[in-house]
């Protein structure tokens, strides 16, 4: 007996990103039932499994799991192009950390904000990512630095998934920065922090827990305290590790099987050794290492020979990459790193969906996963990381329900009336 | 008496990029008559000058000329996604030409393309521009090589700015590599190209003259020769100088009085004192720089202590900068050569303005231009070279006429019908 679909995507080339290489069938068909891919294959073939209530012209584009940016520090408020100019007109780190700037100018900023002002300035920029195919991000905290200001910043990211066409991950970053308040006591801070995690577990609003591990953040130590609390109530968890310097970050999240270790320009041999063991992703982060001008890659020659998922995200954020674009990361990769156009595109799909634990629910084409897709005016994959400053995007699925790119506020807008994510 | 004008924009900070810094108008208001600029300054003393046909409310947005990249390759055929991919899976640059690729693999795509598909492959490009309130665009030829191809290529280019709403300044490039029907006859492949100059020139077709004086391009005699047949049809002259190595193309085209010289990451002491003392414009391209991975920065300090305007654009073209958003060609200047957020917008405004020859015309908000504008939802003009991969156009005007900005294939056709540029 053959199936019923909802809908049968027709005329498009598919990268699967599963099996080999790109896992490509070229001028193939994808059918959709109750949000997830029922069926997929050459469009030849269609016809004998099954029929649709709706079938849809891909237009010869070719259809990819819908990208995944699995670091970001997307919602958050105030603005530091500021700084920006200053430092570009002479002003040295002293100088604006004397005027009030860095992390603590949009810690400020964020806990000032209400609800509606922070989701509000936060949207631009995840409207930036859904323009391009995104239909999977992680938000983390951290600005909020204070139970209810971390508390309002994953309320605020839930919402981002309830109404915006888009799936979130949300982590909990308490540990990100030492606010003012505990100057000199960050002992007492990670305390404090580490008291949160039952109440944001509780409510629901952590999917994971995750900490800054470096000179300039917390030690191996107090991370591994903010750890065992996370693992007490049952949340797993992910490290900014071996950004600036080599901590041991990625052995003490592979110890504690971790999602994944992010950065990690100086990660070392050992570290390599011990994510392959635990099977801990590594998300690259090309726009921090650009926008810092740091000149220490990633050991990613090493990694690919450890065999340890890698992962590209865009780590949006205010002080470090405030970049909104998953595929210029996914050139970035490609240019800055020598990564292949195929490894980068792995990593905002298939290892971006493991970076958050999702692997069985998104990042590849897959019978059984959501039916989460985006389509692209393009004459290969390779073209996603090849052209920069490009959006060759022309359609998206969400859980199968087919959209234009929301490349306006107006159509965001729109599609926050009549739809949740 | 007071005047009556067409449309009076109001509620919009203005930044003039005329006299001091940005020149900037806070709560500012900009007059258009005739599809120019007839009045501008305060909001509050608007009434004072006149009154308008219609009033546009910029929602609080930056009001900035309109964005001028003034070096581009856009229109072109075909896609060298596959010599990427096959580089960063590890092909010599040997491997991919005995396949055919390089810059050989456009020429023929290029010249093979009725002038139909050549737009048609181009409009993605040009639309990515569009969308970023790009209101100016230089286009050169240089792919087809021959005379009738090259005239192709200007005649699109001239098509774009007829049916878009795109300013357009064309360039003839002839002299832009050997084409393989002049192997090992480089002088006389420069013969023909000096005698495409007068059918090009009489035809409307070039408002300048380009070369590529290079060891792997044409020589310095050889690029004279060029220049003196553009001199002797009435063509101002630019160069692509000093990329790879110290040419002194920059001297020789200062001496011809050139728009511009590009590039220049090899640029000498006596190049700059040349371009100073001619007013010839340094174009920065970025782009080629990041793709590359060229690790010598254009001598930026140089060039500013001896005043000489400095430009930025895409370099949009296939082979050394696939990039189409001049916004991350902004933050690319800003971030890799330290330029400041206020050079970097001068430099796709005025300056871009001056190396086109049209600053009498577009590149500042100033009484007589044409009324060519974006509108930028930004808390300050920083933020256009700070983020990077966003967009935060809100709206362009072209010659007066108002627009959203045309950010999906759809509107761009539906501009295409409705207007002339
Ligand atoms: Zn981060
Ligand atoms: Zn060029």
């Amino acid at each position: 007996m053959s199936a019923v679909w909802d809908l049968l995507i027709v005329n498009v080339h598919l990268a699967t990103m599963a099996g080999e290489g790109y896992g490509e069938v070229r001028d193939g068909a994808v059918a959709v039932k109750d949000g997830r891919i029922a069926w997929l294959g050459a469009r030849a073939d269609a016809a004998r499994h099954g029929s649709a209530d709706e079938e849809r012209d891909g237009g010869g584009c070719w259809l990819t799991p819908g990208l995944i940016d699995c670091h970001t520090h997307i919602v958050h408020a105030g603005n530091r192009s500021d700084e920006f100019e200053a430092r570009l007109n002479g002003a040295t780190y002293e100088d604006i950390a004397r005027a009030g700037g860095g992390i603590m100018s949009t810690v400020r900023a964020t806990r000032a904000a209400s609800d509606e002002e922070l989701l509000a300035q936060s949207l631009p920029r995840i409207a930036s990512l859904l323009a391009e195919g995104v239909t999977t991000i992680e938000i983390k905290s951290g600005y909020g630095l204070d139970l209810e200001s971390e508390r309002k910043m994953l309320r605020v990211a839930r919402r981002v998934g309830a109404e915006l066409p888009l799936r979130v991950a949300t982590t909990f970053l308490g540990a990100h920065a030492l606010p003012p308040e505990y100057a000199g006591r960050a002992d007492d801070y990670v305390q404090a922090v580490c008291e949160m995690v039952p109440a944001l577990a509780a409510e629901g609003l952590a999917d994971a827990v995750d900490a800054f591990c470096e000179r300039i953040g917390f030690s191996r130590e107090q991370t591994e305290r903010v750890f065992q609390a996370a693992q007490r109530h049952g949340l797993p968890v992910k490290l900014h590790a071996e950004q600036l310097s080599d901590q041991g970050g990625a052995e003490l999240v592979a110890r504690y099987g971790g999602l994944s270790a992010d950065h990690l320009e100086h990660l070392s041999e050992s570290g390599i050794a011990a994510m392959a063991q635990a099977g801990t992703v590594a998300v690259l982060l090309p726009g921090a290492y650009y926008f810092l001008r740091d000149t220490t890659p990633p050991p990613v020659a090493a990694l690919r020979a450890a065999g340890v998922p890698m992962a590209v995200s865009t780590d949006n954020n205010p002080g470090t990459s405030p970049m909104t674009s998953l595929l210029l990361a996914m050139n970035m990769v490609c240019t800055l790193w020598r990564l292949t156009p195929l490894e980068a595109l792995s990593g905002c799909t298939i290892h971006a969906a493991r970076a958050l634990g999702l692997q069985d629910e998104v990042g590849s084409l897959e019978v059984g996963k959501r039916a989460d897709f985006a389509l692209w005016r393009i004459a290969r994959p390779a073209d996603l990381s090849y052209a920069f400053g490009f959006n060759p995007c022309r359609a998206v699925v969400n859980g199968g329900v087919w959209r234009q790119p929301l490349l306006d506020m107006a159509s965001l807008a729109a599609a926050r009336t009549s739809s949740g994510g």
